[in-house]
């Protein structure tokens, strides 16, 4: 059985799936309730910034630095540079990630910066990535940046 | 005489600051043409992830990753973890920093990516985020997560 908050993050993921977008979702939890939710909007507002970690973390609005302190970021995807660092900014102190097979993060450099992270390997989202790697190279690439 | 493109985020910097914002601007250049401009959100859009590159960032669009292959970023402040995982995200080479002596970024680690990053120390942007701490201490500090 999935995660009930990682399954939140995959619903986001559906929803851009459907919208054209990349499948990548994610949401902020705090005292375990959903925050903020955000899918990948470099599809549907051409975004540059807006991956799904951006977009939850956006979507949550202006918080404390005492309110990040005690969150907990979820995403189907191992968060990139951007979205790592963005983690950092904040020190939300424990991240939980869908998958790292089809992409990986800086998670060691994220972890010596002590930040929790936790890899799920979750099928689901391997296979949203895996299907739309495949169908839509050159806007995969494009989303990580890579020539 | 300050670089022209320093000069041009300071102009950003100041927008954001007559505009009752946080005083950071950035621009980044292409071929020796500015391709975007930016400044701190957080006030006027009530942003958590819109500081000064990703403004910036944002306002110049979808770009290819060659482009950015051969950007410079340029920001009135030492970019922080996020702005600073953005540029490494997407390969830029370059960043030249208006001053790191009100706050600093993971400048080690974003030189240890091979970036190069050059301090300019300017007068102006020390006194432009100088005046803006003293006189906004806790919106500073929500700014940069820090409790």
């Amino acid at each position: 059985m999935t995660d009930p908050f990682m399954q939140a993050a995959i619903e986001e993921a559906k929803k851009g799936l459907a919208e054209g977008g990349i499948p990548i979702g994610s949401v902020l939890v705090i005292d375990g309730k959903i925050v903020g939710r955000g899918h990948n909007q470099r599809v549907q507002q051409g975004s540059a910034i807006l991956h799904a970690e951006m977009h939850c973390l956006e979507q949550a609005g202006r918080l404390s630095p005492a309110d990040y302190k005690k969150a907990t970021l979820y995403s189907t995807l191992s968060p990139c540079d951007m979205c790592s660092g963005t983690a950092l900014l904040y020190g939300i102190p424990t991240i939980v990630v869908g998958e790292n097979k089809t992409f990986q993060g800086p998670e060691d450099y994220v972890r010596s910066r002590g930040v929790k992270l936790t890899i799920l390997q979750d099928a689901e989202c391997i296979q949203l990535m895996e299907d739309f790697i495949a169908s839509s190279p050159e806007l995969w690439y494009e989303d990580i940046g890579k020539e």
